[in-house]
């Protein structure tokens, strides 16, 4: 019999994604599946987990670990994306995505619009 | 000269989606088209464009509307959209694309889980 | 020197909200205050925190723990929060809130409306 | 009877909100009553209405008009709001509130932190 999730788990499990990303992919010159892996990588560091690995990503898309390794070192080429060190609490070093260089071009492809309406 | 858009501008610019939808579009059959398409309807819904045509949705896609119009009916064949007459304010009739029996489908995709975690 | 936060940073803590909360909450009988308990205890929650104390509730509020539980205590005892048992994957328990009882209220308060918009 | 919304109603009626403004709310000097006037004030121009009226905005707070009046004074004088000229695109001027200082005061209050993580 199928049960449906409680609300409590619906609302507990949405992700904010900038529209901005969403409408303006194709003029960065991503296609979907890049904006996929983009998008897990995004989904997986809101749960904490900094350094998706390519079987992570993967195992929720239909490109299989060794594709998403090579869609990752694309990403990182093209200038979208960029790996870092990052220090725990317990000066621990690991290393950590950053989709700052891919938000930086996001926020930065709008025309000049005259409105000032959201200023 | 780039412009970085301001915060105000990227706040009121956020799309929320099922995290449920990223992990088990595979498990339901759909690939990465079909699902963007489905978030663009999502995305447009939101902005209150109930029946966005296959022109708006593919204009952000690697796709062309001819594309997006085969993508739009298998989604409907394969029960994930549903197409409403719906009435305004004015009586007036229009349509809608209700994406309902994919949250149906999205929800109740979860194995029996023992946690109460989110009861 | 003030610096500002990363789009990194500012993107990955958005906070999910349903609408319907802050346009219904008077019409359940809650003030500011009894909102914004729930709105931390389900900003805890999905940073997989399930049973945040009243001192880490109230540590970014105008009132203080003994306060703050108190208004936990009438949340219970109006029927919008549950205390649940919860089982760890090492099948340790451990308590939990549960909004459930809250959001179904939420959730059935819409008047009849004829429009079949979002059905 | 009762009927509960539909997923693709409950889906479509979120609101992104910055943890930070949760919270860094006290430490900036507001009050819970403040916090949900720009709250609602966002909920507002979430929607596209970019000059809710006290009258509005209160029709879903415990305070009336008056007090809400009260309110959006002082958080223009404290310098959170801002009141902006904008220009439709038929060339007509109309009235928008801005939350850019305030977000710019939320987004700057964070302390120094070596860690590099969402860099």
């Amino acid at each position: 019999m199928k049960k449906l999730q409680t609300f409590q788990h619906i609302l507990l499990n949405q992700l904010s994604i900038p529209i901005q990303l969403l409408t303006s992919y194709t003029k960065l010159g991503l296609n979907e599946i890049e904006l996929l892996v983009i998008i897990h990588i995004h989904r997986f560091q809101n749960e904490r987990n900094m350094f998706p690995t390519p079987t992570e990503l993967a195992s929720s898309m239909t490109i299989d670990e060794k594709e998403c390794s090579k869609v990752l070192r694309k990403l990182v080429q093209k200038g979208f994306l960029n790996i870092e060190q990052m220090e725990n609490d317990l000066q621990q070093l690991s290393e950590a995505y950053s989709l700052q260089p891919l938000w930086e071009k996001v926020y930065s492809e709008v025309e000049e619009e005259p409105e000032q309406l959201e200023g």
